[in-house]
């Protein structure tokens, strides 16, 4: 991994965030689809508020990148990688509610409920999932509909009561909400995390991958590379909620930590937990072993997501 | 129409409700799926009470019946309607959520925040929107991948932006929830609830033609049926809340009118309202010509929706 493939990684994942802003702003217009009667312009407003705020569309880039590997043209990923950037948006909006995690700022901007109200918020998140389903099944994203119905069947897998829905359901659980705090095991909250944050992030590999019509080995391998990653970036993210400060992070720091929250860093140590890094990003580079350097840009994104200060 | 024709429908209004209950049942179970990791109880338990709690099942009455009409083998049809029954289930979730609606009862039986807790009712209905296209999506609902795509980008637009979350958005806003009360004129009425409640049921007699792979013309016919008894499910529901009494209806009359909400019996009247009912069911007739006898008890269903008492 030399400079030159670290250059080529932050400009790809800054031309794919370009791309899927450019694309998300045009899909979310006031001017309704066929079959669609009327697009209320507060519910347009507010859906752009969830999903147009930025972020790294970390998502798309594994998707746009995975789809890479088989050759498969990029307008069709990047609508597929919109679809994922709209159920990663409606569960942000939903999460941050004050029933659920009731947080009023989310990345530097007022959440949708703050700059909204909660019924419109929750309209949002609705219609930002449902729009999920809309676009992954579109004939742009692949012209054979046996591969459009295999994402759309994986997404929901991903993202409903099996996969990120039921990790929040999880989270909250483990906080105590519902009868008392609970001390999970290591194993425990390997599941909650590998649902929560894990299930897209995998998604988005299994997705490139379905997207070329891939052979069995090679989806096995970005799945063992999804999951890899999946589990480095959230062993990163709770570091950085333990080693970052307020100022870097543009959030809270310390928050999770002073809430008690179940991690694999309180469970592994910062030391244990930075080793289990580095074991993940060498699982996660093993994965691509069989794709050559074509796959070099997906190494760096490894190394990116364990190693990211933000 | 005779009385056998009546005995007809009763009878497999009951059978379908009962085939859907009893698919629900099996659906959701606390074993996952392949692709899904694990499903948490208290989030199985949630879903289950917002789907399993009755119902008359109307809209995968009127889907499998759709269908039936081109032979569609019932097994597949009776899946897109639990998809189907799974997306109503969430909307009434989240309908009656404080934020929302703030109703405590739903069919006698506490909503899903009362009877668990906010956090667990949004994501339950989160979960069951996914669900539902998780379940469109599935193999055994038709074997050619385009009949299920095509199926789950319809109901994506039915119950997204642009149909039924847009529908309650634009309910909200004329509540006066954002900029104070607005007079609806009869034109903003009908979108309204176009939106609101008819998409879907539009959506269930267009998805038995889809599975059918009906020809054009057919299926615009159902397309035809499906607005016209829409409109009239929802003009029949506004009646009742002005006519009807609490005893009959097992939940509070009035309360629309109360409320001062827009309906179309406002605007049109009692009386006018009943004419245009029986326009509808007019039209809905109208739009079955072409099918002859075998769409006869579609053609019963339209004035049961007509002239329901509860």
């Amino acid at each position: 991994m030399d400079a030159s493939s670290t250059g080529d990684f932050t400009t790809r994942l800054g031309a794919i965030a370009a791309e899927t802003q450019g694309l998300l702003d045009r899909l979310l217009g006031e001017t309704p689809e066929p079959g669609e009667i009327a697009r209320p312009p507060r519910l347009v407003a507010a859906m752009r508020h969830a999903v147009l705020g930025g972020g790294k569309r970390l998502r798309p880039f594994l998707l746009v990148e995975s789809a890479a590997l088989f050759g498969v043209r990029q307008d069709g990923a990047l609508l597929a990688g919109a679809a994922l950037e709209c159920v990663h948006g409606y569960s942000l909006v939903h999460d941050d509610l004050p029933a659920m995690d009731n947080d009023d700022l989310r990345r530097g901007r007022p959440t949708v409920h703050k700059a909204f109200d909660e019924a419109t918020a929750i309209l949002a998140g609705d219609a930002l999932l449902t729009l999920a389903f809309d676009l992954i099944a579109r004939a742009q994203v692949h012209s054979a509909p046996a591969v459009r119905v295999a994402l759309s069947l994986e997404l929901a897998r991903a993202a409903g009561l099996g996969g990120m829905a039921g990790g929040q359901m999880l989270d909250l659980a483990a906080e105590g909400r519902f009868d008392g705090k609970h001390a999970l095991s290591q194993a425990e909250i390997a599941t909650l995390q590998a649902m929560k944050t894990g299930a897209l992030i995998r998604f988005a590999c299994r997705a490139g991958a379905i997207l070329g019509e891939a052979a069995p080995d090679a989806l096995a391998s970005l799945d063992r590379f999804g999951v890899a990653i999946g589990q480095a970036f959230q062993i990163a993210d709770d570091l950085l909620d333990v080693e970052g400060d307020t100022a870097t992070l543009g959030k809270a720091a310390h928050k999770d930590a002073a809430a008690g929250k179940a991690t694999l860093v309180a469970a592994l140590g910062v030391a244990g937990a930075h080793e289990r890094l580095a074991d993940l990003v060498g699982e996660a580079e093993a994965a691509l072993m069989s794709f050559g350097p074509k796959a070099d840009i997906l190494r760096v994104a490894a190394r990116f997501i364990a190693e990211r200060r933000s």
